[in-house]
């Protein structure tokens, strides 16, 4: 079975493609527009994207993925891409400099449509804490200033390693789960 | 003419109340839900959400407005009221804290639907800069860490003078100019 991965992420796109891969599934990375509202949780940002693209495609996967720092409120939340890109990692130490509250936690929620069967999502979280600068060279967009052992940071740690604590790696998990319990792959 | 103008924000609504009730506009205060899009400018968000309100509505003004600081690359910008609401001004004057490139801009866009008639936006902008810390007690919003003049903040100036100078108050009388000329007041 094919699925259409719709994002512009390619470090998104190979965490889909190790963990889907081997399944039998025939993961590729496809581009279709869609809005993704302002919105307090990811769930409502999917969940408002998938109803768009279902009016043009029978079949896809989306995620949306997002930092939520305790005491910022939950900055920068389901707008992390927009922070990351004017902001990056730099200016979120910044304005965590000197807290000591540092508690976080990355959430990651996907999307699914598969031909002829009713949507749905799956969502994860890993919890962990904003490290006082950034570490390592993996990962990408917040990994490196985000630690769910207290020590290491994201970006320090391999791919299977971290694809078995993510947020996104459990959201995978469980996407796998609910897609082999619908389909006979 | 009855104009329904769609905000939540008391501060907003004052705003507008005072530009275009001496034009002989009758302004009411309305709620009704609509989503508004993460985009890169304020443009896109006010255009998205005037499609989606124009199938239920025939007669309406929205507007986005955001502060936009050179510094970090234009943020918070369109993410102005999620960054007040969790960072606040303590959290953007932290950020800033010591960066000698103060230069920032509040930009407003308003969209109008009169009914029978085509649907139209405007914008404006208000150059300045971020301040060192918060100053004064009136306005709303970032008002009390930005000036215009470089010495005080808005949060510092009456409200015929932050009108007569402010992103919002010359979007509004673009508005006005634009209602003018189509419709018989």
């Amino acid at each position: 079975m094919r699925i259409k991965v719709i994002t512009s992420n390619p470090g998104k796109m190979r965490e889909y493609a190790q963990a889907l891969e081997g399944l039998g599934l025939d993961v590729f990375q496809g581009s279709v527009p869609y809005d993704e509202i302002q919105a307090d949780t990811l769930e409502e940002v999917v969940s408002h994207g998938m109803r768009g693209l279902m009016m043009s495609e029978d079949s896809f996967i989306i995620d949306d993925s997002g930092l939520f720092i305790d005491h910022l409120n939950g900055f920068p939340g389901v707008y992390s891409a927009y922070a990351l890109k004017t902001l990056g990692n730099q200016g979120v130490l910044k304005i965590m400099d000197g807290v000591s509250e540092r508690d976080a936690r990355f959430e990651c929620c996907i999307g699914c449509k598969l031909p002829g069967k009713e949507p749905f999502i799956v969502s994860a979280s890993c919890e962990g804490a904003i490290l006082d600068a950034p570490r390592g060279e993996g990962g990408f967009g917040f990994d490196p200033i985000f630690s769910s052992d207290g020590v290491r940071s994201f970006s320090e740690l391999g791919m299977d390693e971290k694809n078995a604590i993510s947020h996104r790696g459990q959201a995978v998990k469980k996407l796998v789960q609910r897609i082999k319990s619908v389909e006979d792959l």
